[in-house]
């Protein structure tokens, strides 16, 4: 298949390019510092060139999303809004733009996270724009079929314990080529509507 | 107890003042058409000044929130962008700013809706938009005790069948006093981070 993957250069996304490539797919990479496909999720207009310039595919998937993270007393609403513009809208807009560039019973794989689910403390705007992304997802599939949309929803990384270790207490870490598992299971499955949890 | 009711004279939010005044509370009432607390959630400046104005309070519910429907095929980022703002961001603000003026061990109520869980056609944005609320909802218990917060989710009312019920095929409706018995449930309750389903 021929895939557009935002975020190939990330923990997550570029082991999803990676094992993708391993299973015979093409993969487009799009990212900020993309020089052929530059992306910035908090752009809806980048995300559109980007679609456009890669065209038809079989698969678009997101392994991207910045987000902010404070104590609830310190963020602002303006925090929020730029944690959903970016995580949320981002990826949404990737779906509407994208709709018409993925093939009929191709798919959409966006990222979301363990936070919009099992919060933690200081992850108040993350979990929010996770849970915009998970009831977006649930939506989208009962319209765009035969086209396919999915979520991977990523417990905190193994590669990420030293960061963000402390916030997760007892919690086992997956790898990101466990993750970068469930991307091929949204794109090569039958899935759709599913939010693919790690944890 | 002394409320501050956000949205106060909907089908919802009229019939919660009812049932808390039955109840023997003070409503401090708020909506887009009240002229002493009038309230845009899609104005945070209108958000601020209400709960101000109201001071000290032991809750504030909000029963307000609008939201765009269509098909995803004709929904643009915009009607994306406008029902978060007003559902998501104006009812996070409303917590932001309140937390400066509900009692400790006083409670927030926001309201969310079915189409989070369980999306039906031309749902996308309303259903992004709950989404969102219910992960903030979440992740906010976490960090506000002693004060607590909760969601309320109902299904299809009673009272907006002969709109709606085309919707929701087999669904069976909750009446406005039975989704008012749920903040009752979340005000005077021990329950927080929890999404009060109703369906």
């Amino acid at each position: 298949m021929k895939i557009l993957l935002v975020g190939n250069t990330g923990t997550i996304g570029s082991a999803v390019q990676t094992l993708l490539e391993e299973r015979g797919h093409v993969v487009l990479g799009a990212s900020r510092t993309n020089s052929e496909r530059p992306v910035d999720l908090g752009d809806p207009a980048s995300i559109d060139l980007a679609v456009e310039q890669a065209g038809q595919v079989d698969a678009i998937a997101c392994a991207a999303g910045r987000v902010a993270y404070g104590p609830i007393g310190e963020l602002t609403l303006d925090n929020y809004r730029d944690s959903i513009a970016n995580k949320s809208l981002g990826q949404i807009e990737l779906v509407l733009k994208g709709l018409g560039y993925v093939a009929e019973g191709g798919s959409f794989t966006l990222i979301t996270g363990v936070l919009g689910t099992h919060p933690v403390r200081t992850s108040s705007a993350a979990s929010t724009a996770n849970g915009a992304v998970e009831s977006f997802v649930k939506a989208a599939a009962l319209e765009i079929a035969p086209r396919r949309i999915n979520a991977v929803s990523p417990t905190l990384l193994a590669e990420s314990t030293t960061k963000a270790g402390h916030l997760f207490p007892g919690v086992e870490p997956v790898t990101a080529r466990q993750v970068a598992n469930a991307y091929v299971r949204s794109i090569e499955g039958p899935d759709t509507g599913r939010i693919i949890q790690l944890f």
